[in-house]
């Protein structure tokens, strides 16, 4: 039997990739009580990072936007193991920190990380609502342009 | 029957706003469990950003507060909506998460930030006594010199 | 008799320092249920910023890390004023959000922040690894290189 929101990301052409692994003395999860805290994800497909670079820079909005959305994807792969698997045990996504690196003269965030809000609505519905913050820094690792982390809660 | 918060906001002669609603697939605040994560809020008095640009650059360090202390009133607009109108109900602010817009050479951050700090602790007494980061980024939306968001806890 | 965390930390040859008091409205942590939000920390001893400026400009690698270090050192001291005093009764590390002062230019916050991630993890063991996120900011309070805030969960 497939679940409600497997079948969704089936009807939205998606795959979950496998949630990538820590690579230092982290963890890509942690569950406390009801509430998981995912690690902040980059906008990585296969170990690379799509999308490197800065807003008002070398980046366009479009392309920020698609690195929200995969920052997003990838937050879901982690929310799923989190799940045992399940992600129709998420019953919400509760808070979204958005960290888009950007120079001192964009100020548009709110739009870029809209591409992570807007896929988690996609998949999740309602339950995909969440709070959350968007800002601009400096820099992020790899220099990827887009870094989500999330906590979300469980049944 | 007025309420002790509200009696303290109308002895410091404070009028809530009508907390903003989102414009995206977001929420302005979630509530889980006893904890209600509230959206990073901008200084934003009717719809507009009042305090605009960078700390270092173009925001004296009094505006900044200002800005600030407005980002604080509007945290207490949300958390009061996610209490059921009664802000008696927020027994700890628990953590607030301050961005200040900087050149790399401010370093007051904290100074800013005790604009939401103060007020927080004018309105709700002991209770808005919080545990907080103070940071210094590139750029936020709208321009905004400050954006602060907040965890509080509900009884 | 000694703690297990305590005789760890004994064995390191680590001396937990004062926690250091807060100097505004806001308070080193907040417990509310089982967990405790410990606010930003700077990598101070004895009052004093050790690691001053920015990665990518006047600050090494090495002494980033010894900067996250410090920190993480600096959130323990306050995890176990928490938990009066018995830091055995720190269950585990929930999350560790690094703030690392970056250039543009400058991508390698992970490493940095490994600095406080490792620390944790030597002396808390299992219990001391966390998910996290780790971004490049503008600049820090009193020009510091890394500041990292910390949610502990408590027996």
């Amino acid at each position: 039997m497939t679940g409600r929101v497997d079948s969704r990301l089936a009807e939205l052409g998606l795959v979950l990739p496998t949630p990538a692994a820590s690579v230092a003395n982290y963890l890509p999860y942690v569950i406390s009580g009801s509430l998981v805290f995912v690690s902040g994800q980059l906008p990585l497909v296969d170990g690379k990072v799509t999308v490197t670079g800065r807003l008002g820079a070398d980046v366009s909005l479009e392309d920020g936007q698609k690195a929200a959305r995969q920052c997003a994807i990838n937050l879901l792969a982690q929310a799923r193991a989190a799940a045992g698997g399940d992600l129709d045990r998420v019953i919400r996504l509760v808070r979204l920190g958005g960290f888009v690196a950007s120079t001192p003269d964009f100020t548009d965030q709110p739009k870029i990380v809209n591409g992570a809000s807007d896929l988690m609505v996609e998949v999740l519905g309602d339950a995909g609502r969440h709070s959350r913050a968007a800002v601009g820094v400096a820099s992020l690792p790899l220099n990827a342009a887009v870094e989500i982390e999330a906590v979300f809660e469980l049944a």
